[in-house]
């Protein structure tokens, strides 16, 4: 005989487990994190097993049948309706959550974790052979388990949408296809416009030598001047860079290093940066909670997105950042002036990797993922067409063919590790973040022009305003809605991308 | 209903259970590893809430009552009489680890590695400002949690065995105590003739400048040239070099590296490096298992020690060292000769710091802690009079009074991180490596004449046949009595350090 508990009691005990769980999950993030930046080449397999390991007993511990009952009595409580804003959110999401989790077989969960770590070492021997017969049969493997999951996670839903709640809850693959499919309706016509215009933006000023050393101070001050907390956080090298979050004050970024192209490492810092700042403005009082956590994959694109395109591209950013560049860079860039390093990083240039390609022609890249990852979830293109597939889409979309799968249908590691219906959230984030964007500069008087003294403190405070302190509290589409007062929409992206590509090709804005 | 197991199914499945332990608990290495070598500054508090979440899942792993009743079962059925050596050792010792588990409380168990954790920020802090009072409360507390294990996991034994027995199975406190007193007895006198001498080793040559880049390269060629497998582990920086295993094949070491002398980083590697020849020497289909794992820390210790001092410091590995010395720092070594270094490198000279000392002093660093960590653990010390006993013996000892706690009682991460009882083993390891190496230089011919042309595989395959691919079937003085065919004692350690460092002051060896 036991006392029931008061709601009050019930809501401390459901977080304390919540908590408990995503401290396990945190060691999951160091030991995917050190697997990409710290692992001897001999030491996957057992990677792998610490991994599966872990995962069943993350599993187990999101699934224990007592939170279940917690969070039953919590959903039919007093709290779920008459509680503050976050703990209604909290209570709704964990108990949603909780039946997500539920469903899952033990036995899934830990072969979705083994069969992850291990095709990804396959896919990075695949990739640097640039042999698909080393990867194929581990992504049949993988979309197998992915269709598994999908159809017991969520099994009211199309299987492509639920894996897609995964990474943007209350997403639909039918309203981004039609979203797509107006975005690339404006973006066709620039990326034509851009290619064939008289004037050319030249990039050459950013392809002399820049020494890694030198690169690597400069781009840690750049972050640090825009608010990342290296007290919180680190850089590391990757070959691809990335954020994870380990802990509350733990968030960790990576970047590469090109000796002869400084963007490499600069936008992939400001890019992942970008994530850093969101996650180092969650409240941390909420760790692990709905109220503390990141809203979806789109919004944390966003950030990325925002900072490194809309910041970090613009002329006002390097008016600011020119000089220092130029004190790190001396022999680079000593002749060369802040407007002709501005202008080089608008270049449009059809290319055949996502993560190095334009700003413009990226949309269209995320699209032809989005379309053939679907297609595959719905049966509709068999793994062993999808190379052939692959360069079928990119030949009709960029008017070139890769020259080889490494630099095709082998160069991302998504689908290896299991991150299906994750690439929508790529264009998602670039069309929250112009929005966003549009918004803070309409609020905040001088906003822009501050950047050119180096103020990023009043964008990082809108944006944890309107952004970060939700949490995941809303869903994407209403959070950027409450935001800006505006339907989210392609309309911002198309107006921020031929406002800024246009002159800078000889094309008027929204020409 | 359920038909019991056979021998060979309940052993299959008390051994999956062990490795699955043994897993969870190389991810606690990473935890470990990953605190020591890159956490952000403000991590701390969350690092320790992984630890000890990790620590209670894998304590209740290793107490689970099914395993228990598995292991009563075998240590009373035929194999644990009948097996193979590698069963019966298995049964044997997998059954008393239970034991010893099993009868700590859950809470003592979490409270040891939260605290554990915490402790450690403590002392780094204490350490820097050397503030006694940052680290005074939170030794208190280790200790009365460590005097509680100690009660609880061995209750039969004399407190202070109790805890020597997580590092050194076997070992008695009396019975090291009359050990060093003999080894006292014969370092005394050697180290009062070397400080007097009227021949001295000049290690100036040793204090000439080599860019930290360049001893990066040159010692990881050295520790590959040894032995030292990249491909199963790795070389990262740390203020105090350790060495940790994170599984089978990812064995991960770490140097610090001094501009001004070389050997800090180079002996750092040797040691760290010879701990890593025998966690990679270890039976890796085993893992996890006594046969595949570190008969003790003592053990350990004489693996590390004797690639540190008797290969390193010897004057044939410098006639194969020094050329690839001086190409490495032409600058530093261009005018210097083998012997030159050599000699340096045979400078005795009491100091502070024990990972700083002298082959020759070293082990007087030792029996201090020894004797004062054992004077507390049994009520005859109390923490609050720990500086000033640690300076009162060390002037006693050494001749001269620490300047600060930072160059005493608090130099060491030891107590803080709660392994006490862990001093003593790095004594032990000088006396079983000069043992040791006593024996592989009768069996093997030519054994140190090779080392001048770089051959180091037949000292490492005399150790791996003798002393790794025993595991910890056998503890430490039976494993070095049937290595060596002779009782352990500490003559062999006299008479090694006599005989290299007597010359090297004009004594004759020996004297």
């Amino acid at each position: 005989m036991t006392t029931p508990l008061s709601a009050a009691d019930l809501f401390a005990a459901a977080c304390g487990h919540t908590r408990r769980v995503a401290t396990l999950a945190s060691i999951d993030a160091l030991l995917g994190w050190d697997q990409q930046t710290m692992l001897p080449s001999s030491a996957g397999p057992h990677r792998a097993e610490q991994a599966a390991a872990l995962a069943a007993i993350v599993h187990a511990a999101r699934t224990d049948p007592a939170q279940g009952e917690r969070l039953v009595a919590l959903a039919e409580g007093p709290l779920a309706r008459n509680g503050t804003p976050e703990e209604q959110a909290t209570i709704r999401l964990l108990h949603r959550d909780f039946l997500k989790q539920a469903r899952l077989p033990v036995r899934l969960v830990e072969e979705l974790a083994r069969t992850g770590v291990e095709a990804q070492s396959a896919w990075a021997r695949a990739r640097a052979d640039s042999s698909w017969p080393l990867l194929a049969p581990w992504l049949e493997r993988m979309f197998a388990l992915k269709r598994e999951q999908a159809a017991c996670q969520l099994p009211d839903l199309d299987p492509y949408d639920s894996l897609m709640d995964d990474y943007e809850p209350g997403a639909r693959w039918h309203a981004i296809a039609a979203l797509f499919v107006r975005l690339r309706e404006g973006i066709v016509p620039l990326v034509q416009a851009c290619t064939t215009a008289s004037r050319r933006p030249d990039d050459a000023v950013l392809r002399r030598m820049c020494l890694v050393p030198a690169q690597q101070a400069f781009v840690r001050d750049v972050a640090t001047q825009i608010g990342f907390d290296f007290e919180r956080g680190r850089l590391d090298t990757t070959a691809h860079p990335f954020c994870s979050t380990l802990g509350p004050d733990d968030c960790r970024i990576t970047t590469r290093w090109d000796e002869h192209f400084l963007p490499s490492a600069l936008f992939g810092v400001l890019h992942e940066a970008g994530h850093g700042l969101y996650e180092q403005g969650l409240r941390r009082d909420w760790f692990g909670l709905p109220p503390g956590e990141a809203a979806s994959l789109g919004i944390h694109e966003s950030q990325s997105r925002l900072w490194e395109n809309l910041v970090g591209r613009s002329r006002e950013f390097w008016h600011w950042c020119f000089p220092l560049a130029q004190r790190a860079f001396p022999a680079a860039l000593g002749d060369a002036t802040a407007e002709q390093v501005h202008d080089a990083l608008l270049v449009v240039r059809p290319s055949f990797i996502r993560v190095e390609a334009d700003e413009v022609t990226y949309n269209l890249h995320v699209m032809l993922r989005f379309d053939l990852e679907r297609a595959v979830i719905h049966g509709d293109l068999a793994i062993a067409d999808l190379p052939a597939a692959w360069n079928e889409r990119f030949t009709a979309d960029f008017g070139m063919r890769p020259p080889d799968d490494a630099a095709g249908v082998l160069q991302d590691i998504h689908w290896s590790a299991g991150l299906i219906g994750y690439f929508p959230t790529y264009t998602l984030g670039n069309m929250f973040a112009a929005q966003l964007m549009d918004e803070a500069t309409r609020q905040v008087p001088g906003l822009t022009a501050g950047f050119a003294r180096g103020e990023f403190r009043p964008l990082l405070a809108w944006l944890r305003e309107h952004v970060h302190a939700a949490g995941r509290m809303l869903e994407s589409e209403p959070l950027v809605e409450r935001a800006t007062g505006r339907q989210v929409s392609e309309k911002w992206l198309l107006e921020s991308l031929w406002h800024r590509y246009g002159p800078a090709h000889g094309l008027g804005p929204g020409a």
